[in-house]
């Protein structure tokens, strides 16, 4: 965390809402809302795309047709339990594709797309309690008493995908009358009851409706949802659950959210509870609990993350591993973490401005979000190996995955948070492009954009951002409005991006500006139309080495361009060879043609004889040649293959 | 698998009873039982002696106090379900008690331990079905049906652990009067109903009673068990068995035994399968089955196999990973999967004479099998990681560990399969010593001993063994009487001693014979009374690196002397220096004082920077120092402390 943004003078609150994920009352950057950026195709463009006329309808089709929808129709019958489908958490799948459809409703404005909704949305309504309850799994006669398993339950966190659903659609749509936010509201003030101050001093197995409670207060104004969140995350951390095999590390009840040095125990509950963490620390003002929330992300960051921004090394309890423990062939890497981890740093970076946080965003974009779906949007990774030693087997089109195993996309889970958590995640990224404050913009994550937006003294400001990045870097910002006034224009200079170069160009003529890698680059004048910002990333291949903590790729290099990290995929190797048997022989990747190219050796497995001997490898290493990398987020897309990031070298 | 014995000219079946685990009726090598071959001290004698002493007490008052025992009472009382406690496995914990203490009476004679068999005896007895039928989990109303759930239900598997019990029984106290052999009789023919040619065509996700109803067969005479073994081990490996979350290669029903490449899988089933395969291989003259076998376990051990001997790489399913998937910091090298590679080992052995097969199971007798239980003999390892990176928690010497994670001993666990498993071993360890064949003795593991036994033309032979080892090399086997014509004394030289040699001493004065490493050092001659060979073994410390195809160690040594495996712990080290933090800056191990000592240097974390960068490694080295190993079988011996047996070098 090398550079912070200047603090503000006024809180960057504006005056009317925004329409975006998270919306602080105050903090150091403001967010801009879909109506003020609009990504226009590149890279996230053509993601985006897939995501509405692919993605969308799958996980309705799915939520169909493995009766997760219907549960809520069983319900509303009083029907269930019986025939009830689907594991406990089943009801959140659909609050998260609610949520996608919300913002991309925002983003689209689609007719059809609004039908749906209001379709679901109804039939969720239905599905209500009188009193607000709202949950398929629990509560009825034959089912578990509401509340009996905080544990493994899952009520809480169903409800916290519903209040962010609910959330969405208030933004995009303030008032509608489709009736969600109140169906959110009902639920939300029945969990004040129960949880209250005087009601059950427990919180849910699974973290998630903490950061769903803060923004559910702040979009409502309810100061009581704010204060719910505000105990659950007090709460946690005095072994309040019951313990479990894995221990309570698991759902992070082993110590409490501002005594812990890092995250912990399962990956995606331990990001979701940061991310609920700072909010509350946020709204309540809690500079101690965000001082910690600082330091856990720079020591997971440092020492917990892959490459490639995914985080979680254990298959078993889908989990963080000690300091360092980080496999690259048991990567689980959950793609869920990774949207969990950038929720976590996003707010970070509304917090406190630090381009470190977009920094680790962009990676887990480009590595993580952007590898679990196929091209079509129709499968979808869940765990995101590092290393992929034996070719996978093909995915049942049709079929249900019952393992999260990484061999290839699978188009749909037993457990299936990935898909709905990926499109609500695409659906709402315009939002995480730009900020503002009192002085101007932010330009966070480049992609071919537009943004209208007017500072808090009622300054407009448009702006047109043209790239093809990440296939180049050349990043060029125009101004569109005359300014009558200074204001500042900041880019972000990614760290990895050594021997970048940023230019203003305007009617006076072209003048250099430093653009220091880690740093951001402010431009503050008074802007007129046409002037012209362009910032130049360096885009050649980088061969990058590990930490000498970091034991199970010692040895080992990783090759990255831009923000993308590469990998050796067994379908562009000669002669049937393994990734596994593959070595480095010159740290020179070159950029041919569009691809990354590195030469390699083989080493041929010769014989099965005792592993562990004063000799040490004994294979010859035959005749190298240049091999073509794969961008780690097309990897799998040719069929079943062996794979990995990290290569040994000589 | 360089050197294998001469293949015999006849069949080396003894014609009086062995009293030994595994009594092939035709074998290139003849077991020698608890009558013939006596450890009388040493390393393995201690071992022994804590087993009788504390062991089988402590295992029998958990079996008692957890309620485990007690399921056979209320079996018996027709109480159950109501009031059954343990997992759907525990009967079999009684039985691998009830096994332990056989080898121990046939050991020592020991009259309280045999009235203590005998009432465990009559209780299991009483709740024997009148068909035959005997679980305490499956059967009754309220209760699964019987073989309702053959994925999970362990009901054959724990018949197998029964079946081995008697086994045990019958070959210690032949035509003993308390009935155990008929309890097993009943049940083994009630399986051979329920489960022969007309049957269930099915068979138990945990594989046991393969090797169990073989040796039943062999102990009886009756050749409908072997058949039986025959048609379980023949069925599986045709998804016969319903699919689970990791596959069915976790119980082995996804490819067809005899045309597996390797042990894939849940690692104590892998083995237990595979030792049974090898039974009915041999009982049937099956040689296909045989050789595939023969390839299977040399691809495991060179590929699957840790530096201990241990196997399993996954927590989540105790499972084998890949080839070379073998992370030190993730090992499972759950005990009883040591404990069953022996047992497929030592089957090979006995098939094939090699002596590759010895130097596995005396590399896992060590790093695994001593290991697991703490010197007092009450508390175990279930699982041997060979890195601990964070402290582990002291166990409660009262309480049930609900984990199998690595990171100190335990007294018990909720699956306590390795405390009766490891009590076994030791109680019956004698049986593995030394063989016969129709030329004479093979000594394939070196302990101070007693071997008495005929050869099949009714020579006698009587050996004293006398040797400090593994804390020396020099073994001394001493000839008790005369010859009357030439014999071959067969002493295994370990693929690890480099420089071996071997002397014979007799009146006519001493004559160096070479001892090749990783061969068999054969003296045939008319032995007379007084005669000594002396094998001397090299002890110095040894630095040994992994097959370059071991990505989780690159770069990392390890330090071994004799067959011991060593490892860094902590509480050794320097200034509260972590294992984590430790290098090797000097490749040439000293042996002082009884200790091993290396040069190792600390590099410090420094900060909690990205962690993949261009420079790499950025940590200074401190001025290094010697610091002693602690052998990996003690370690975790001190309080919790971290642990890593492969250490980086410079």
């Amino acid at each position: 965390m090398s550079t912070t943004l200047p603090t503000p003078t006024t809180p960057a609150l504006a005056s009317t809402p925004v329409i975006a994920p998270v919306v602080p009352p105050q903090s150091r950057l403001r967010p801009l809302g879909l109506d003020e950026v609009r990504i226009t195709g590149g890279f996230w463009g053509d993601r985006q795309r897939v995501n509405a006329a692919h993605t969308l309808g799958h996980v309705l089709g799915r939520l169909e047709s493995e009766g997760w929808l219907p549960n809520f129709d069983l319900a509303a019958e009083g029907a269930l339990p019986t025939g009830r489908r689907g594991r406990e958490f089943a009801d959140s799948e659909i609050y998260k594709y609610l949520e996608a459809v919300a913002w991309e409703i925002g983003r689209s404005d689609d007719s059809e797309l609004e039908a749906t909704f209001r379709s679901v949305v109804a039939r969720v309504a239905a599905a209500q309690e009188p009193d607000g309850y709202l949950n398929t799994e629990f509560g009825r006669p034959g089912q578990g008493a509401r509340w009996s398993d905080l544990e493994w339950g899952h009520e809480l966190y169903c409800l916290g995908h519903l209040f962010q659903a609910a959330v969405a659609r208030e933004r995009t749509r303030p008032g509608a009358d489709d009736g969600l936010l109140a169906v959110a509201r009902r639920a939300a003030d029945l969990v004040c009851d129960v949880f209250g101050p005087c009601g059950i001093p427990a919180f849910c197995g699974h973290p998630e409706i903490e950061t769903a409670m803060a923004e559910l207060g702040r979009v409502t104004g309810d100061a009581r949802y704010r204060e719910q969140a505000e105990l659950f995350v007090a709460r946690r951390g005095h072994e309040t659950l019951r313990d479990i095999e894995w221990g309570r590390t698991y759902f992070q009840d082993d110590v409490p959210v501002r005594d812990a040095e890092a995250l912990s125990g399962h990956a995606v509950r331990a990001n979701y509870l940061a991310a609920g963490a700072v909010d509350v620390a946020v709204d309540s003002g809690d500079d101690e609990l965000l001082s910690s929330l600082r330091h856990q992300w720079a020591r997971t960051r440092g020492r917990r993350t892959y490459i490639t921004g995914g985080q979680g090394s254990h298959h078993q309890d889908e989990a963080f591993g000690d300091d360092f423990e980080l496999p690259p062939d048991r990567a689980y890497s959950e793609t869920c973490a990774g949207i969990a981890s950038i929720m976590f740093s996003w707010r970070l970076l509304l917090a406190d401005g630090d381009a470190a946080y977009a920094d680790l965003i962009e990676r887990t974009l480009y590595n993580v979000v952007a590898t679990s779906p196929a091209a079509d949007g129709r499968s979808f990774f869940y765990a995101n190996t590092l290393h992929q030693r034996v070719p996978g087997i093909s995915a049942d089109p049709e079929g249900t995955s019952p393992r999260a195993s990484s061999s290839l996309r699978a188009p749909w889970f037993e457990v299936s948070c990935c898909p709905p958590n990926v499109a609500r995640t695409l659906a709402s990224l315009d939002a995480y492009v730009a900020t503002a404050d009192a002085d101007g913009i932010q330009i966070h994550q480049y992609a071919p954009a537009e943004v209208n937006t007017t500072l808090d003294d009622g300054r407009s400001i448009a702006l047109k951002i043209d790239t093809s990045y990440p296939s180049s870097g050349e990043i060029r910002v125009t101004v569109l409005g005359d300014a009558t006034a200074e204001w500042t224009l900041s880019m972000r200079v990614p760290e990895w991006a050594r021997g970048a170069s940023a230019r203003v160009i305007s009617s006076d003529g072209a003048t250099e500006v430093p653009a220091p890698s880690g740093e951001v680059v402010r431009i503050r004048r008074t802007f007129a139309a046409g002037d012209v910002v362009e910032l130049a990333l360096p885009m050649e291949p980088r061969i990058v080495t590990p930490d000498s903590r970091i034991d199970a790729i010692r040895g080992c290099v990783a090759i990255e361009r831009g923000p993308e990290v590469f990998a050796v995929e067994s379908v562009d190797l000669p002669h049937n060879a393994s990734v596994n048997d593959i070595v480095v022989t010159r740290d020179t990747p070159r950029d041919v043609d569009g691809r990354v190219w590195v030469q390699m050796g083989v080493r041929r497995p010769v014989d099965d004889n005792w592993p562990y001997t004063k000799a040490g490898q004994r294979e010859p290493l035959e005749g190298s040649v240049f091999v073509p990398l794969v961008r780690y987020h097309d990897w799998g897309n040719r069929g079943p293959a062996t794979m990995r990031v990290w290569i040994p070298t000589t």
